[in-house]
């Protein structure tokens, strides 16, 4: 049952790999896209380690691999992490084992991968995969419940909540990597009367969301159950899904949200894997008086392991901060676990009942994650009860929404007794003028 | 003014391409994808011309064309459509006037080119380039009005609906080329009091729209404004945007549709260009007392020339008709001109005004287009009123929504005095049990 892999004794050779606090130990071996900072140079796929990038394509030309290794890493060291993604459970495990291997103290590879290494400070970052389809869900059920009163006091959640893992299609051309800066959004905005105003959104926010990349995809007209669902998941990440609250409260209807979301998302540099996150699975449960899910959205293994409990949070550096070089501020903490009223597999297995087919590297948001509490929540409309109460920050300014210059920062990792911490890294973004 | 390549007395030395009432005489010129039926050779792109195709690959070989030609030639040869539609209207315009050229009658290219060409009927095709993004508008007036009406009879078009192109991102990856037959697709069905049933879709249906091709992308950050936007837009072609109204009954509050329409979308072989389609653009304009567009969905070449006349049709063959031999029935025939409330260059403009970035190779729909009466509906929920009042069939069958082995086809074309008929081609898809 327990991974080797996962072994919280493991230690690497890479020094800061072992170092506290550390998003990128040993037992993480995240994928990421990068290159030299400044070059041209093509993207190559690396694994994090510590604060070190392993070059898989310099990896790939060193003796140290057995031969079914060095098969998977032929699929990665083109660029081409979606090739490896479509591969499934068997290969990614055959690599992450012989990752491992190579990366723990006393590895022989030792000599030979020192030369394949890159310090993370040094590297700059794509989006990890090609992202044919992006999809957004809405599985955060105290956002949903703290959005929907806004607009419905007495009835905040709509009636299919509690059945349908709410989604909508989301844009993929204009999903980037963290560092991503973009303009703040115009567009139509609701005027006095029936008649709109134009202009740049004034109430521009973030929402504070998981990454869920697939890996193996499905044929069209077949659909993947909930007992293969978790094969087909690859990993996840952060994601910002920038939102301009004005554009959407007047554009949504009927059809959802459009340009109200699709200017940018911005998401973290590395997938941190399903294997990885396993010390961190626990049960998903229902509370008393809630529905059950339907038959094709339950197993006994969802029951039993289908959840992750992830610390997830969202950090703000305004453009006075930034001069005065102060840090990021916290501005919330909430837990994945606690947050999401579905699992990763239960969305999975929604998109496809359909006959939906999904490809290698496509993306899921998850849908804002809020915790219980007012202040654990994801996004500045619900922490501001809709921009009717600003947050005052520690240096004197305060917000309502987001104001040019501000950077939001998503972080999260995994902790748990008896496991190593698993980081997801962070992701920034900046809004401009 | 007149551009020669759409001289209406043109005549090709490609026999077909001169009958009357084909869909691609010699002023038409469609881009496809397409390789010889029943072998896996790597696909090509071609030109509709008559019920031929003349293969690009083999062309580029030829010595007929100038140097300019050759280069814009060369990225087709790959079977790459979408890096020639990156390269802009002097391009695309240069190629054109090349195989007008080419193809005319009495051209000295015709000895080199006839072994070039291969009938359509020996071809199999697939969408014509790669599409990153799919949006689907909701253009189409008289279809949100009388779908509306079914919701709101009091109050049918929402307040934003005559100022906003609404719009929503659909899914690529389910987007199939004429001829794809998918499986009905299962989900959750509202059912009596609280809780939803899961099964088979009930009210499987068509949308009879256009499907128009993003050419020039834009950067991000970047808005392209109307008086750039019909440079951006590459050619249309037909969509069949397949749904399944029970699924998105229950599931569309608050986020749009999802799974009732992601499991498949159909679109035509051809890609008709914007140069085809000049004889046929005509002014724009709106009702008295209706709102103007706002100034960043507004220009004189807009109002001048925006519109486009285009005939658009809905057929149906069941499967007993199929069986019987019998030919396929028109539900519909609409006019796009008299069905979109806004033009081509809206849609593009309103799209990228937020700074979203368009790719080569997007696809947007247009919408349902339906015509003011109402047996000019663009879908079953229009012309049976939600499904409760049949349609009577020729044959004795009736339908209020598709049933298995039904093939829905979709047609397009454009006439006016002094034109050649301009051909979209059709689009069939069938629904399997």
């Amino acid at each position: 049952m327990n991974n080797p892999t996962n072994d919280p004794d493991l230690r690497s050779w890479v020094a800061s790999a072992n170092a506290a606090g550390t998003d990128f130990p040993i037992q993480n071996l995240p994928y990421g896209r990068f290159r030299r900072a400044g070059t041209q140079e093509s993207w190559r796929i690396g694994i994090a380690i510590g604060d070190q990038i392993l070059d898989l394509k310099l990896a790939f030309g060193k003796t140290v691999w057995e031969a079914a290794v060095q098969s998977s890493l032929a699929s990665l060291t083109a660029g081409d992490l979606n090739a490896f993604m479509a591969q499934g459970p068997s290969v990614w495990r055959g690599l992450r084992a012989a990752l491992s291997q190579a990366l723990r103290e006393g590895s022989k590879a030792q000599a030979q991968l020192e030369a394949c290494l890159l310090p993370q400070a040094q590297a700059e970052f794509s989006v990890p995969c090609e992202i044919g389809d992006y999809t957004d869900f809405y599985a955060g059920i105290h956002h949903a419940t703290t959005v929907g009163k806004l607009f419905r006091p007495d009835n905040p959640l709509l009636p299919n909540y509690k059945w349908v893992p709410i989604g909508y299609h989301g844009r993929s051309s204009s999903i980037g990597v963290s560092g991503q800066s973009f303009r703040r959004p115009r567009g139509q905005i609701k005027g006095e009367g029936d008649t709109p105003l134009f202009g740049s959104s004034k109430r521009l926010d973030y929402e504070l969301e998981l990454g869920i990349f697939v890996g193996q995809g499905n044929a069209p007209g077949e659909s993947v159950g909930m007992e293969q669902a978790e094969q087909h998941l690859f990993g996840i990440g952060l994601l910002n899904d920038w939102s301009a609250r004005d554009v959407q409260a007047w554009e949504y209807q009927p059809l959802g949200p459009f340009l109200a979301k699709n200017f940018a998302t911005t998401i973290s540099p590395w997938i941190v894997t399903m294997e990885a996150l396993e010390p961190f699975r626990c049960e998903f449960t229902r509370e008393a008086g809630e529905p059950q899910p339907l038959p094709y959205l339950d197993s006994q293994q969802n029951r039993d392991r289908g959840a992750v409990n992830i610390t997830l949070e969202a950090w703000l550096q305004t453009a006075a901060m930034r001069k005065a070089g102060q840090a990021p501020v916290r501005l919330s903490q909430a837990n994945f676990r606690e947050s999401a009223y579905w699992t990763l597999a239960q969305l999975l297995a929604h998109h496809t009942v359909n006959g939906c087919n999904l490809r290698p590297g496509d993306l899921f948001g998850s849908g804002t994650m809020s915790g219980p509490q007012a202040d654990q929540a994801g996004s500045l409309l619900e922490l501001t009860q809709g921009g009717k109460q600003a947050i005052q920050l520690p240096n004197g300014e305060s917000r309502t929404f987001l104001a040019d210059g501000d950077t939001v920062i998503l972080r999260g990792y995994c902790e748990a007794a008896g496991a190593a911490r698993i980081g997801l890294g962070e992701v920034a973004g900046t809004v401009v003028a």
